[in-house]
């Protein structure tokens, strides 16, 4: 029987159960098994089944561990607690575990892994090949790229296993290692780190602090993991709230609603502008009650494309497609957009209106007055959205802010109350001696 | 000088260029440099810059990309210029070319490279070394992982470079492979190909078609601009558009522009109801031009309760973190937290009239009812929002559409009508005999 396939079982199993019915299954899966399921778990739910099991039996949990993956489970805990978890390990991994404690998760620092295959320059290629093939090759987070440290542990260079393999026996390691490898700086972005790897091409990395000291490697495989935390946080914030952080089944129900309820007061709060806004043209409203009819449609529309405006320019930011000084070519491009779509949808909204008059007479003698309002005050609303959606995350970046906050409901929330004034403006002008 | 230090340079100068100056900049580069660009750059872009040379030039250029990045530059023609660019290449790589292109790009068949590292598996494992180390390794793929083959090139297991180091020389390779490994077929749409990577924790996979035969593999840094891509789709259609398929700035305006249009003239279509609605409540709003006001506040509540839930579930969706099974739970949490959020809402709402009512006296002798119609609409418009935003994409999945087409535009037009209703229905409650 394959394992792969159980293990795809006891996956789906797990996920289809709660906190003390996993405990429960893990407790009775055999060893292998159990090990390969806890070796697969987010570092929380390696803390919460921990948690449940005596102090003794953690120990041997604890060591199956690489260092990056404990200093993420360490780091789940209160700071009280540490210490504890953190003895449990043998000397020099915790000595490790705590050096990347030291750097935020999202940093290179806190994503590195300490242990990486070593060279010595002045090896001979075929020494290094018979060196490594004694090694224990297991206990390193790849061996495919190798990495040519003086006795200072300064980086000197990087060769591949595959060019280690075809190079001359007798030639010496630094002969044939690529000197001044692309490296990171421990304190060096999640997400800056991911554009690294995509602009060299990389499957791995190492870091390096200020003196060359050689810190650990990133391997491509945790970058795939970052990208797709980043999307994920980008696309909750571009949603209108704060990053949940958390798979969403699984994040507590009341820091879901406490990222969420924050934005949604926020906007609300501005939202109340409209309230406002339309007080200001109450009077027209009551002398041309059909006016009032137009409203959501106007300022929705304003919103739509707002909404579509930022979410590209955001993901465009985000894929680092878009830089701060493209600011001027997108709003050209954005305001042709806007006023392309504005006539599109004026069009659209004029012809409603005369096919509703001819069949149901809705909007009396100025139906035309009264389409025409609402023409005109589409194309406006509609530029006004696409420009304020692409400019508001330029704007937020410049000042230092997250663009992904320039989320839709931000930006439509914007187009609204100016919207409400761009319509009620352009029913003033039309409908003078008309209807108002 | 350090070679990735200049290339880091000319990438800069070349992204702040447009087409004419980059032929130029392309055809000044020394041949090294050109050649390390040339092969950094996407598809179409290589393209671009081969059809400004003459035929006898692209041959070269054509030849330096590996057969799955060939594949992709000549899907990028037309199909009855394809056969003059297949046939600049060398007799065998055209005909894997050919293979590949049978897939679609985003399938696993697409993909996927046919240059992987093959073993017998009656080779002893020194042997294996020996045939390793005497190949050209430069024009593998990958040669970490070691794919053994039968006769009919039936995939029998997989054997990694480190495990084959470390051992013994005279084990057979059948003895020390795994047998059994994960494989993909190649129709595997690639965003299921890198879950499957995920759930395994994979740095490659074999693509084998229905009869066991080996057909190619995937690595992972492909995976990584899946992930990159799969999300940016996701994106750009929550925003409420088709999914560009290109960069944002060099996406052509025409194309942009019909893929905006589309969605955003069907919105407002839908949005269209809104007036409709309106129209019914027509007298209420003549007799109370009060409601007005509100109705902006009011319906876009329900659009960012809804934007939050429905962006929440799509990428939870994607991440594979929530599946269609799951539905009646996230139906119970949204409610009870669209109750809770709309509670919010509702409160501050009531505040806010209050607050007005005490300073400017706004809203006349009734402001209580007022207050309190705007409250009640809250929580109704709040919770609606959600539970549609949430389920929505669940009924498109359901249906056979993708779930990120339940975008914030699509909910809040929903929501719009639906909270129109919901609030007009409150105010005649509330409001009858007052003042209505």
């Amino acid at each position: 029987m394959n394992r792969d396939l159980i293990q795809e079982d006891i996956r789906k199993i797990w996920a289809s159960l709660d906190g003390p019915q996993r405990r429960q299954m893990f407790a009775e899966l055999d060893q292998v098994d159990a090990e390969e399921l806890f070796l697969e778990l987010a570092a929380a739910d390696q803390l919460e089944l921990l948690e449940a099991r005596p102090l003794l039996q953690r120990r041997s949990w604890m060591r199956l561990l690489a260092p990056d993956d404990a200093a993420d489970l360490v780091q789940c805990l209160a700071p009280s607690e540490q210490s504890d978890y953190l003895g449990l390990l043998d000397e020099p991994t915790r000595r490790e575990v705590e050096a990347l404690m030291a750097y935020a998760e999202d940093q290179a620092g806190g994503l590195m892994s300490p242990r990486f295959a070593r060279l010595r320059p002045d090896m001979t290629v075929d020494h290094a090949v018979t060196y490594l093939r004694r090694q224990p090759l297991q206990s390193y987070e790849t061996i495919y790229i190798l990495y040519v440290l003086d006795p200072q542990q300064r980086l000197l260079g990087v060769l591949s296993l595959r060019e280690l393999l075809a190079a001359r026996p007798d030639a010496l390691i630094s002969e044939v290692m690529e000197a001044e490898p692309v490296t990171a700086t421990p304190g060096l972005d999640q997400e800056e780190l991911s554009r690294l790897f995509a602009a060299h091409d990389l499957s791995s990395v190492p870091v390096v602090d200020e003196e060359g000291i050689m810190q650990g490697i990133v391997t491509i495989d945790d970058i795939v993991d970052v990208v797709q935390e980043e999307a994920t946080e980008d696309f909750q914030k571009v949603g209108g709230m704060e990053a949940l952080d958390a798979p969403y089944l699984r994040s507590g129900f009341g820091t879901m609603l406490r990222k969420r309820a924050g934005w949604l007061t926020a906007l609300f709060l501005g939202e109340m502008l409209t309230a406002t806004a339309m007080g200001h043209f109450e009077e027209e409203i009551a002398r041309a009650v059909v006016l009032a009819l137009f409203v959501p449609l106007i300022i929705s529309s304003g919103g739509n494309s707002g909404s579509q405006a930022t979410t590209l320019v955001i993901r465009a930011m985000a894929l680092g497609e878009v830089r701060l000084s493209d600011w001027w070519r997108v709003a050209r491009r954005e305001l042709a957009a806007g006023l392309c779509l504005g006539l599109v949808l004026g069009l659209v909204g004029l012809l409603r209106i005369l096919l509703w008059q001819s069949v149901f007479a809705t909007y009396g003698a100025h139906f035309l007055a009264i389409g025409m309002t609402v023409a005109f005050s589409l194309v406006g609303v509609v530029m006004f959205g696409t420009l304020a959606g692409s400019m508001l995350p330029f704007v937020l970046r410049r000042a230092g802010f997250d663009p992904a906050s320039a989320s839709a409901p931000f930006v439509a929330t914007l187009v609204d109350v100016t919207g409400l004034v761009i319509y009620f403006t352009v029913a003033r002008l039309i409908l003078k001696g008309v209807l108002l």
